[in-house]
């Protein structure tokens, strides 16, 4: 067998699906990357002594971007550049064709954010300490949304490993990229063509449709609604989304933003106890930083839990087969507490 | 907890989402199936005693629709119902309005193609046997896409626990559906973008340029060539291309599923080599049966590993980030025998 970690050198690189212009990110140094051996049974969390979160400084991380500190003088959140980033920061974008084939810098931003503890995840972590995680969101992507060549910020959580997370330390992640994903694009199209075709919001009228017919609600609070969506692609999926319209996350307030935590932590503590600790993953999508208007769109989290495997159908066509109805999911999450 | 098998009478039903347009299917009866415990370490294959694909037939499966027997009268391959089917036959497609949400009958057939030997999957039966299941294939195939409802079937292939496989006995499924996916729609309209534009099928342009460049190429006969596609998804992803122009799979002359039969054996068995028996997913990308012409599409199989887990950035982007340069894995692809 031939040496799999040549290549060591070669950077991250865009490169184009021929047949549907889709891009993909070519990045063989992050095979690299420290995988924590997770602990069997209940196999999120290995030994602490050894975690390169715990003190990311100390265990050779980049150095902080961003730090908050409780009344104690303890860090309780900090934001450090990604050791081993899919996007990366570059003074120019080079675009190259290869035969047909098109090539581009992976450039942009890749951070992470860890909490303090190593054990408790933000669905048990204090209230204050998951506003803290929305507010170094929120201050990241401020920071990095009027870079060059920034057109979109996703912030996403992978919580245990058959949800992708390498490092057993609850940590999110931040990537900034230098264009708008076909699957975004579409959203962002999808709620513009309802808006002209309807003179409303889309994301405005699913919550005003929830908040008639309560079914499919798991929790809500004076700023937003948690329910499970009409058409979920995954059992007990989850969307979190403002009762108001704002196209954009980085205009949250404090006052949002705590009932945007506590409305999180209310679903994936919900989660945890309904499926008995799964793994899911969650990201924030939100309207791009692309220079352009995006009044129509509607900000949100999309909570999506490990609850089946998306194969060769899911693969072949995109069209998810969701085995649990969305009205059962949220009665079972609505009624767990 | 509430009892989560009610709703046992719910047929599957097609959920619109309303902001992308895109369709789930919600099939809670699905969850009802039996799933056979895989053995772990070597995991997929469960006591044979037990198989309840071993004999469909007697086991309750649904009876057979296509039945190929070697020259002892044993068979060998053998196509029928799915019991727990997401698409099922009906004689009306209802659509229905819930306030703004749209629905509509999942209309359409869900089959089994089991092959005889329970331990052995595609990668180490005979060739004749693998050509035996590719004529089962177009059989069925031919058989459904004339068809009401039926615009769309995919032929699929789960291996193994982690890619989806409920039951642990090698078998593919077809499932033929009353509509073209986004993401199918996507590669057609990509085709014929770049045939109007070049006047050449964008499949031909790829297979030209991976035969002159042969770096990413894992094996080639007469008709098709198997590679390492440029923007790879997918660590180890390969593609089967008719070397030829080919846009209907159901077309395949003997000789030709000959020759298929023989790459994807090779694909798969270098695959299982190389990766040690790694869990995979295939399907079958061809043309619509929507009654239209798609003369500048171009059939192919697409194999993807269960080599990393897509996480909250491909969930969230619809980008996949691949750690594995596909001129490496192709390599490794090659020289493996």
């Amino acid at each position: 067998m031939l040496d799999r970690n040549k290549n060591q050198t070669f950077k991250s690189e865009l490169r184009q699906d021929l047949v549907t212009g889709e891009w993909v990110v070519i990045s063989p140094k992050r095979k690299k990357r420290p995988s924590t051996p997770f602990i069997e049974a209940h196999y999120r969390y290995k030994e602490q002594a050894e975690c390169i979160f715990c003190d990311p400084v100390k265990s050779h991380q980049e150095k902080d971007v961003l730090i908050y500190y409780d009344g104690n003088k303890r860090w309780i959140v900090r934001v450090f550049p990604n050791k081993y980033p899919a996007f990366q920061r570059r003074n120019s974008l080079n675009k190259k064709l290869h035969g047909p084939y098109l090539t581009e810098d992976a450039i942009g931003f890749h951070e992470v954010v860890v909490t303090r503890d190593h054990k408790r995840s933000l669905a048990y972590i204090d209230l204050s300490e998951v506003a803290g995680v929305l507010r170094a969101y929120q201050e990241r992507y401020i920071k990095l949304m009027n870079k060059k060549f920034v057109d979109y910020i996703l912030v996403f959580y992978n919580h245990g490993r058959t949800a992708g997370a390498s490092v057993a330390h609850p940590h999110s992640q931040l990537i900034a990229m230098p264009f708008v994903s076909m699957d975004i694009q579409k959203e962002i199209w999808g709620a513009e063509d309802y808006f002209l075709k309807n003179r409303e919001c889309v994301f405005c009228r699913m919550v005003d449709q929830e908040l008639t017919e309560k079914k499919r609600i798991v929790f809500q609070n004076e700023y937003f609604v948690v329910f499970c969506p009409f058409a979920s692609r995954m059992g007990y999926e989850m969307w979190l989304v403002p009762k108001e319209h704002h196209p954009y996350f980085e205009r949250l307030e404090q006052g949002g933003r705590d009932k945007a935590a506590e409305a999180l932590k209310e679903a994936l503590s919900r989660l945890d106890k309904l499926l008995e600790e799964p793994d899911y993953n969650f990201y924030l999508h939100t309207s791009p930083c692309d220079g352009r208007i995006h009044s129509y769109y509607h900000w949100h989290i999309e909570i999506l839990p490990k609850y089946s495997t998306w194969a060769g159908f899911e693969l072949g066509t995109g069209i998810e087969i969701n085995t649990v109805l969305p009205e059962n999911a949220a009665e079972e999450l609505r009624l767990i507490v």
